[in-house]
């Protein structure tokens, strides 16, 4: 038997065994067992979220990816008069430009290089010189590089200028304190193999009621659909389309153990650990970041590649993966880099014990790190 | 504990444990180990359909429900100076309909009762008066009833009027022998948790490589863009977005199983069977089914209500569920109905502990059948 993986990635991730274990009964997608759990996790996504549905918000889970459930949201919440702006740092701006593309959306784009975070000072001017933008989009953590953007003050100005907000937290909920109210964010959107650990499967946006309502009549496809997504699941408690029932039992299981360990606050403060013990152990070792340290999160770090010609990704890859350690490739536009993630059941034990891994590998390959 | 529940549905199924267990262990989704699973997943499917790539078929997975794997093939592979003709009897017809007018295809439906099949007579004729058609569209197992279109025959007037044939097998591909050449179907459209028994995370679709790259740059939405998909799991073996990998080591497990129940032969003749039982069972215990017995699948069947007002659905379900037998509600338009499915890690003994706990039920409320 090869040895268990851990995955160093911006998911799927590792996952504690009793999530996997939840998934071990067959669940009829129209059971009452079945209903009342995701009833369960829809009310409590949205108290992690510190809002609920009497104070106006609601969870729509869609299956699919965590692009899914972007997409219903882009798609369905931004109407044939509206327009949408885009605030890009790294690629998974572009693929909200993209849809907006594909979808015919009325659009404008502020792109900004994907060393540097959106700025309050640019986005201010790029709503005062785009009157019409009625829609804002933004990455919270930017799985490019690894950057946080500073959601909470583009939220304000988008409320000053009275723009929906849409907000891409995908690698970052739950691993990251958010207030959605404080945040003025009216969808945001995440999905349920990242900082939850759960494992793939849907994704799910939170959003404001009324923008939601809003939603009705505007979808561009039927499985993407939103609002009727929402409607059909407050309607029965059912999903309009077959669920990934087992994905959701897994998930159910984790969002009590997020709770076990302490809700956000704790998985955060965990997390930034294993980012502190990685980012001391590759610095030891002579890696250098992509970032500089002030903008980078604690989800997932770009190192650059060591200039060594004896560094060849693939087999750095594969040596690490042989001995149980999943890292993940490089994403950036203008640099060749890897990417080493914080977030799932990874501790700073299993931190350290990469760091010994890389170590033997550079030994093993005579790999000399001076960047 | 309550008991282990079977469930008696369309899908999510009763499945295995093994195949369940096989989703214990995490998998990054852009390691070796999983892409090398989905090439096997890819190419095992083409088998199942007697073609292979080198005859010029390709597999392309898409993340979510069966809904999204056909509005993935009909919003792809229908060009705007298309025109797509739907065969409608039922539920997932409507709903390709459905699909047509939310992405603005040109598109005639021929709808036929809900309880008759498609005739090759009037296909032929709407075919003739509609000379425009380019793409046909039709349900093989009209889940909504349990009737079997004659898709085979359907495919030859496709042929013959030189129209691509799209076949919805969501229920019945793998418990019922199919040949997609010999079928003359172009794309074939099942998913992860039918009668491959598998859990649910993913649609599947066979697709004429010729017909396939048509779709280039064709598609509506960016997630549900099938050419792309599929180009991306060429390219690299690598899913464009987070794909459910638990779900796809499962599937890989159930298509092991497959095969070692002898493949679909096997497989087909176990529903049979079960379907045998249940029709003997049901009809023993007085209760009469919604379709003449000719154009009745294997896969699912509607039993029509006790007229007795002793019966109420909603205690009769829950008194089953409560035994550990889990049923389908109806979804007739014009009837009352429940429905009973045979497939899934269900026996022919399952079906008679089915029938003995029906029987309880019955007498425990004192329903008289009479219909």
């Amino acid at each position: 038997m090869p040895p268990k993986k851990l995955l160093f990635t911006p998911g799927p991730l590792t996952t504690s065994a009793s999530v996997k274990e939840a998934m071990l009964e067959d669940m009829g997608s129209r059971d009452h067992a079945f209903i009342n759990s995701v009833k369960e996790i829809r009310s409590g996504l949205l108290e992690l979220a510190y809002v609920s549905k009497s104070e106006g918000y609601e969870c729509v889970i869609v299956q699919g990816s965590g692009t899914f459930g972007i997409e219903s949201v882009i798609s369905s919440a931004v109407g044939k008069n509206d327009v949408l702006g885009v605030l890009v740092n790294g690629a998974y701006g572009e693929r909200i430009v993209k849809m907006a593309v594909i979808h015919g959306l009325k659009h404008r784009v502020l792109r900004f290089p994907e060393d540097e975070i959106v700025t309050l000072e640019a986005t201010l001017k790029f709503l005062e010189t785009n009157p019409d933008i009625t829609h804002v989009a933004c990455i919270h953590s930017e799985t490019t590089t690894g950057l946080f953007n500073p959601i909470e003050e583009i939220g304000t100005i988008c409320k000053q200028r009275r723009a929906v907000f849409i907000v891409d937290a995908m690698s970052s909920f739950g691993g990251v304190e958010m207030d959605m109210r404080k945040g003025n964010v009216d969808f945001l959107v995440s999905s349920s193999n990242k900082c939850i650990e759960g494992i793939p499967g849907f994704a799910f946006s939170l959003c404001r009621k009324s923008e939601l309502e809003k939603a009705k009549g505007q979808a561009r496809s039927l499985s993407l659909d939103l609002y009727d997504q929402w409607a059909g699941l407050e309607a029965s408690g059912q999903f309009r389309f077959t669920p990934p029932t087992l994905s959701l039992m897994a998930f159910r299981q984790a969002m009590k153990e997020l709770e076990r360990e302490g809700g956000i606050t704790a998985r955060e403060k965990r997390y930034k650990e294993n980012k502190r013990v990685l980012d001391a152990g590759m610095a030891g070792l002579g890696f250098k970041q992509y970032l500089r340290p002030d903008i980078q999160g604690h989800i997932i770090t770009s190192f650059l590649y060591p200039k060594d010609t004896n560094f060849n990704f693939e087999r750095f890859y594969n040596k690490l993966s042989s001995r149980g350690f999943v890292i993940y490739p490089g994403k950036l536009s203008k640099a060749d880099a890897f990417r080493i993630g914080n977030i799932g059941q990874i501790f700073p034990e299993d931190v350290r014990s990469l760091i010994v891994a890389v170590q033997e590998v550079l030994e093993e390959d005579k790999i000399q790190i001076g960047n």
